[in-house]
């Protein structure tokens, strides 16, 4: 017979189930196109948890539909550093995330589709690419690596640049993705004081292929 | 008694008073918090023109909305324009034209609010201030002030960095705005191949102030 703390587990485990597979739900509408008009009784059944138990999770749609987005932006963070895990150069780091992120567009339009229209609001936000990001410019200021740069201000060029990209892309689809992804991210490095030698090397070191 | 080529510039003057009108109250609703959903009936009641003559000027409300930002986008590039009409350097021109911009989150903060919300579908387009940098952008290349990068790449870098201060200055409204657009503007000159002391001068030179 489970003692109390282990159905403590179990519910616990249920809970969390149950949140998933409503964020699983959300991310599949967004990626199909984003219409969040639709009901929490079709998201439910869509995530085949019942109506009800939908407001133990979450207030509201907007409220689900931001879960979605960072559980996106998450994933996306841990398989960069999953990937750059070798890399100790922080310009590397903060180019090869760059780059990677880029790639998404070709890889995953959907969720860059999400990024999009949503991302906007974690540019400066405590969850995803941009804590990540903010680490590897701080850790690249400390070091001497980049000038003396506000590492807030760094990102929000990094931030801008990767999602005026993302635009570009999908406004010129005829773009050379990766060519483009490569100059900006040699461009971001000059800005933070690498000199354009430096900056074109660093910016076209292999990248690792995400699995 | 009029000729029929008066009539018709009478006819003329008169269409474009009704559509600038619709944009004016368009641009009224966008700055009171950008509720698209209001009815065309109401809109032309702002605008006192006919519910009828809507659809002489515009197909759809989207259309309106799109109309509306290109002409703040418009204004903001004319004023821009005649404020540096004295300047001949691009590198100042660029950085000039990024921190006006910025400012305009303390001066217009409801204009501000439009383009935060829809100015991301014009980054690449051929009206507002886009091709103004792009033009800045391109002579400062071909006069070997920049390096020799792809304007259009150079735009992506110029104009994401801007959407994302916007950005910075909702979320962090306690930054001064003026140090944090000069800080960028410095790191985009550097991203064009300025060096660390040109850059910090010239994202320095004074600024007009915007009448």
């Amino acid at each position: 017979m489970p003692t109390p703390a282990t159905t403590g587990n179990r519910n616990d485990r249920r809970r969390a189930a149950t949140r998933q597979a409503l964020v699983r739900a959300a991310r599949q509408i967004l990626a199909e196109g984003g219409d969040t008009a639709v009901s929490i009784q079709l998201i439910a059944e869509r995530a085949d948890v019942g109506f009800g138990s939908f407001y133990n999770h979450f207030e509201s749609k907007a409220q689900l539909f931001d879960a979605a987005v960072v559980d996106v932006l998450e994933e996306f963070g841990r398989a960069f550093d999953d990937h750059l895990s070798g890399v100790e150069d922080p310009a590397e780091l903060v180019s090869g995330g760059f780059r990677l992120s880029a790639r998404m567009v070709d890889s995953d339009p959907e969720v860059m589709q999400i990024l999009r229209h949503r991302a906007r609001d974690h540019m400066h936000s405590g969850v995803g690419l941009a804590p990540r990001a903010l680490r590897d410019l701080e850790r690249g200021v400390a070091e001497g690596r980049f000038l003396a740069v506000d590492p807030l201000i760094a990102l929000t060029a990094l931030a801008g640049s990767l999602l005026a990209l993302v635009e570009l892309r999908f406004s010129h689809p005829e773009l050379d993705g990766d060519a483009a992804a490569t100059e900006l991210a040699e461009m971001v490095l000059r800005s933070y004081g690498l000199s354009v030698d430096e900056a074109a090397e660093v910016a076209r070191r292999p990248l690792p292929e995400l699995g």
